[in-house]
């Protein structure tokens, strides 16, 4: 079974057909600039075939970037499937699933109903998302689809959980409640802990997912139990870009005294904050590490407080847990950076927290359990475009 | 040595004078309705004196205010001291000292300049803390004044603790950074709890300050390393009417759907939300608890929200010190809630932390450590005031 798994943003496209018998990719590619011009990538992972590098192909819509997906896919000299017929179905990442989806569902007409529903949750990639569902529906017609939501591993919390203490009104009238995202990726990295521990009953796993974007999950029993992303991805640690948790009364004081509107101040948080505002230097901890190194202040500090930030959810979520069994980093700052790994369980040695600082420092090695460590540490690679085609396989295999 | 200790807000002014033999209050009350009318209530502590409840006093100005103060501590039937000579000096509390003050000052010109200064960071309270000094000034020429700020014993943090992931230039031009409040109560309990460990040098101490307002701290080697209240008094546990900290996205989405501005938005989190909002039935957790009694389930939401969350902030704090000698609750609820405290402190068997059921049911008691606990768990009364005039007598003392 072949399946294409599409990543629709407003003017991009990303897309991977995994071979599901392999479970590797055949090709992946990227389409951007849709509704301006269209830039067309495309790179085969099969022996022999020619990739396409950002060439010029028209895109007024995301029906083309489909259909130049499928055009280079089905290529009689670089692609990598006969015929269209051999996509035996396309699974779509949705970002905003509300309090609709707890799991992956097919899609007809009233999840795309219940999906633009949830447009006011996720104004700018809902949209998308359903141009690339809708486009597939138009290119591909009769190719089962399906929504995978960012949200949905997360509609497991409690309600002392997801509630803000702000007026109930404001849950009943608009949904403001903690959602939270990268559902997939925690879901997927919990589930490959739990195995290593020995199933997911009676285990407390707290989920570390850092990357540009981060976000914290304690999951308990396989199921989310807390996460740091709230309504909107804002809320937590601070990313590359993004402030994470804040006084909210920063959002009128900055607005007061740059002469902002609300919408321009959650730009600034959004888009020029987290360590790049902090740290004046970059959004990337590689380039963080390298100033930091060369003595750069800001960068140290910029580090510092991404670190110090993770450290206290690992703390709070080992209380929300009452304890911990494991702790898990992913994505590409939690795989790739033993420094801000070993930085991060520094001083957690109280709750039983160790790493073995040599396995630590070695690429690609999953357990990193220090030898007196109760608790186990993990380093798992996420992989979520995997998990979406898993998701899709196993609900188009069961109709 | 009889110390007057003053909070000056903009229509009110509590007082309470201090006999610093015995540290005993020797008159207190409130004086209200300052700038409207004028009602000012007086509670002599010393046998046979007359208390004044509400009664009118004409108030254009906290100098009237003062003054009736002055009266009726002097009045010949009534008072409790002979003269005003019998006032050695006043001690007020003041909101903000942003990063000029990290102790007690006693008040000069310069004193006052700085406190202006800080205005922009206690645009409500720092100009009413003032009209109480300089109305002092006025009506008492000559007497000492202390002013003691409910910020000075955050400033020990590391800037870790309290920078904030936005852009650099917002902490340089505006001073946004978190500074913290209830900083007298947090240095006292904590001083209380450092000395029942034999002295504060290495050790690690959370203090929950839970009552209508709340905050937590974490202190090492008995310095502020951490707080829960940030830029305003806002951020951190949810309150009796404050959301504590929220997704700050939230402040836009509650702006475009009810049409209001950030500032009107402000106002819903700090007056209309918390445990109030949540609940719907109260900001006062006595009236929670009968309710959640009662069976309603928006009350017991607001207590298990709350509860949760202080719990959360132990667990990060711990992680933040690396571990944890003594847990101190104070103030209201803190103090005279063993239901909360054993509501906080289930499930964090995993840290040490276990509180023995009996004495903590036991009003007064200030060891509540469990047989088996790591951990110390400490009941502290605060008393704000009392170190206000203690922290005056010293400086005056030592002129």
């Amino acid at each position: 079974m072949n399946i294409l798994v599409i990543n629709a943003g407003s003017s991009s496209l990303k897309y991977q057909l995994f071979d599901m018998e392999t479970k590797e990719i055949k090709a992946k590619g990227l389409c951007e600039r849709i509704g301006i011009d269209g830039k067309f990538t495309y790179k085969p992972q099969l022996e022999g075939k020619e990739a396409l590098n950002a060439i010029d192909v028209a895109m007024p819509t995301h029906s083309e970037a489909i259909q130049a997906v499928l055009n280079a896919l089905v290529d009689e000299k670089n692609g990598v499937v006969a015929s269209m017929k051999e996509i035996d179905a396309v699974g779509h990442r949705v970002l905003h699933g509300g309090q609709k989806f707890s799991e992956s569902v097919l899609i007809n007409e009233p999840v795309i109903e219940a999906i633009k529903e949830c447009i006011p949750l996720g104004p700018l990639h809902n949209p998308a998302n359903l141009m690339g569902i809708e486009a597939c529906a138009a290119v591909m017609p009769g190719v089962p689809q399906v929504a995978v939501f960012d949200t949905a591993f997360h509609q497991s919390m409690p309600k002392s959980s997801y509630m803000y203490a702000i007026p109930y009104e404001m849950y009943e009238k608009y949904g403001i409640r903690r959602y939270g995202f990268h559902g997939t990726s925690h879901r997927y990295v919990s589930g490959q802990a739990a195995e290593l521990l020995g199933g997911a009953e009676g285990t407390k796993i707290i989920t570390c997912h850092l990357g540009n974007g981060s976000s914290m999950a304690a999951v308990k029993d396989g199921k989310c139990f807390d996460t740091s992303m709230g309504l909107t991805p804002l809320e937590g640690v601070p990313m590359g870009t993004r402030s994470g948790s804040i006084d909210p009364a920063i959002v009128e004081v900055i607005a007061n005294n740059e002469g902002m509107t609300p919408s321009q101040v959650l730009n600034m948080l959004n888009k020029k904050s987290g360590v790049m505002g902090l740290s004046g230097v970059s959004s990337d901890f590689r380039d963080l590490d390298n100033a930091a190194a060369e003595g750069n202040e800001r960068a140290q500090l910029a580090l510092d407080v991404f670190a110090y930030s993770v450290k206290k959810y690992v703390g709070s979520y080992a209380a929300a847990l009452g304890g911990c069994d494991a702790i898990v980093f992913t994505a590409g700052l939690g795989e790739n950076s033993p420094e801000m790994r070993a930085k991060i369980a520094s001083g957690l040695e109280y709750m039983g927290i160790e790493i073995d600082l040599e396995k630590n420092a070695k690429r690609g090695t999953v357990d990193i359990t220090g030898a007196n460590s109760k608790v186990k540490v993990f380093v798992i690679p996420t992989n979520e475009e995997l998990v979406i085609a898993m998701d899709t396989e196993a609900i188009v295999k069961a109709l």
